[in-house]
């Protein structure tokens, strides 16, 4: 058995929770990160029967965030839903829920705006998280993402959050560091170490297409791309890193690929670049 | 007459150089900045000729830059197609060459080899055209361009080379702030202030669309996208620079119109953000 995740988004166009719990175990991949979706579509019940049944483990719980909105209202709703998105993580045995933390508010182009109640979102939901032993990984998006998607684009400020909201340092907060979203920054080796062990607890493999023809969903397999996987990881192993690493890949392609192809080659791929590290 | 340059990129489908000229003087806009291949798609001479009698500014020339190349050879010719570009930027009577400094080298995923590459290259050509009279305009651009067009990618890399290269206060050096590259960066004020009145050399307007459906042609106009461009142009004005804005869109969508209505247009929305401020 491999100690790699399938985050479900893989395989989402042709694989349900169901059949993916299934192709994890007969790829020997040690664990699994469901899509909130996925697991609500058989339901909260049914899903953490079957993911305890696999013997998988489940590393991660896609995805809590979006916390910018334009009115009171709509950030409260946001910080509810983030409450119930903890409880369905605690409820399949997720041990944290990554953060995708939204990017503008509706009608808004007031940036910094976004990123004071993304800020004040996460402090909203940081104790419920707490008493219920869950983890929340703050993960940057690409700076693309940074209208629609995620105001919060680069490691240094995801540790700056950590820093404002746990200043004794880390324990309820933390980073999933996406390759695909980090590659490119200057600072991204130093903000692996300032994140160090306690904070890095998720590590998304991909690849960065040239060209790329979507900013959504032109992601790379592993091997195909520009990114220089193997020293992110090396990175990510000398920072004191020792979670399960995950195969995360939005592509029209491999969407339209047969989904055990999709996992084999994700497989050997992401073999090469861990199999002296992790 | 509005202190405001087309950067002839926005109609280069509609428009050659000659047209160009004509349309800015026809619009009132004080200035222009040439793409190469269009200058000399004419002969530098006639474009030499053609831009003194306009009547308007030359601002800037692109574009020089694309240092990283896998061989020793290939960043020998990039160099030798850099002082080029500067001898030509001498001969239109541009202050600048804008630096678009390329992506990673042919078939390597050495991302911070490549920004060596860069710095090296700068330095390569700084005497050249300090002796020339031109500055260099190294422009970050977006993340999303690091493999393919620029591994700088904010506005703290363009400030560190311009520490490394002219560690007495830059002179040759300067920085192009393009709103489309760095509108997202978290450390966009504090950089532009770093950089301050002597390296503030290019400031270029559009916006960023949302959504947006191709990494480099889709732009928007200022106004259709979610740039603050008023606060931008604020920090750029209480920073010091003093030049002249430019409008540059590369978009499939206004490529497609009139380019006099193209120009009206982004006058009109140019002037809202700027009237106040240049």
């Amino acid at each position: 058995m491999m100690n790699l995740a399938l985050n479900t988004a893989t395989t989402r166009h042709q694989w349900d929770l169901r059949a993916a719990v299934e192709g994890c175990k007969r790829h020997g991949l040690s664990a699994i990160v469901p899509w909130r979706d996925q697991v609500l579509e058989i339901g909260l019940e049914k899903s953490s029967k079957l993911l305890r049944d696999s013997g998988l483990a489940v590393t991660g719980y896609c995805r809590g965030g979006m916390f910018p909105a334009n009115s009171e209202a709509g950030r409260r709703l946001a910080i509810e839903e983030n409450r119930r998105i903890i409880d369905e993580a605690f409820a399949i045995g997720s041990p944290l829920v990554v953060l995708v933390c939204g990017g503008l508010a509706e009608d808004s182009n007031d940036l910094s705006g976004a990123r004071k109640m993304v800020l004040d979102g996460i402090h909203s939901i940081i104790n419920y998280a707490r008493s219920a032993n869950i983890k929340l990984a703050i993960e940057p998006l690409h700076p693309m993402q940074a209208a629609e998607r995620s105001c919060i684009n680069t490691l240094a400020q995801a540790n700056d959050i950590c820093d404002a909201l746990e200043p004794s340092g880390s324990s309820t907060l933390g980073i999933a560091v996406d390759v695909y979203h980090v590659w490119w920054d200057p600072e991204l080796k130093k903000q692996i170490d300032r994140a160090g062990a306690s904070r890095l607890i998720g590590f998304h493999l991909c690849d960065w297409l040239v060209p790329t023809h979507h900013l959504v969903t032109d992601r790379g397999m592993m091997g195909d791309g520009v990114i220089n996987l193997e020293s992110i990881a090396i990175s990510m192993f000398n920072a004191g890193y020792k979670g399960t690493p995950e195969v995360e890949i939005f592509s029209d392609y491999w969407w339209s690929q047969p989904a055990d192809e999709v996992i084999n080659i994700a497989r050997k791929r992401a073999q090469r670049v861990l199999e002296r590290l992790f």
